[in-house]
């Protein structure tokens, strides 16, 4: 087992695409739609860390193992002016519980406040109790009667 | 009145940053949140026609005119890539009912397709019917269930 802060956030690099292609299944098992990935890690290098990259990444390391991530991108509200875009913030199973998902959080918060946003934007599914717990501490609002919408291309 | 089709689609321009704003004040009364709107004139031009853009946005002109605009930026899914996220889709009171909306949306697609995206993601309200007919005719997929959750800085 892990100690509650034997870990270390750091900058996500090309060679964790795989681990973070992992992670982004995991969630989506746990968010009851895995057919709805398509995306590869192949793809998320090419994104994340060429050189225009679409996404920003931050992981979680408990020794050299990649436990969790957080990864986002900027958005423009009509209403708000630019606010950093929360995607996906995960931690893997057993290793929840330990500060990663709080520490990857809030290393977050502070790159919006370094990129000048006026906030931080996410989504999260309105059974998701412990996330909404989680998020509640921070003085989140949510926020219900909001369809999604999309076409894909 | 207008006729159906006498308007045009454009680029949006630094100079149409102050009806921009007043588009945006009235999407959110119809969204009955105007107290939530702190952007100004100002911020929309610096934000979207400075060196690095944070939105892009077109414009319906019906002669002199703005009388509708859509505003969009670059969103990154971890399930399916690149994305276009659609921020405002907007057409003032007396001149809906036109085939103005419509063609903002389409250019907007065009837009996604050029810029190879992997789809369109937006939201609206589920109370929305009228939004959601419209969105209905081009095959949009909507979700329910999810929260919007916000942090500001």
């Amino acid at each position: 087992m892990i100690a509650g802060v034997d870990f270390n956030i750091r900058k996500a690099e090309k060679e964790d695409a795989p681990v973070m292609m992992e992670l982004i299944y995991e969630l989506a098992e746990f968010e009851k739609a895995p057919e709805s990935v398509i995306n590869t890690s192949r793809k998320i290098e090419i994104d994340g860390f060429g050189e225009n990259p679409l996404f920003y990444a931050l992981v979680a390391a408990f020794q050299d193992r990649v436990v969790g991530m957080s990864l986002c991108c900027f958005r423009y509200s009509t209403w708000k002016g630019k606010r950093l875009y929360l995607e996906d913030l995960i931690v893997t199973g057993n290793f929840r519980g330990r500060g990663i998902g709080k520490a990857l959080f809030e290393e977050t918060m502070k790159l919006a406040k370094i990129e000048n946003c006026s906030g931080m934007n996410w989504q999260l599914l309105d059974w998701n109790t412990p996330a909404m717990d989680f998020y509640k501490k921070y003085g989140s609002e949510f926020e219900s009667g909001w369809l999604n919408a999309q076409i894909d291309l």
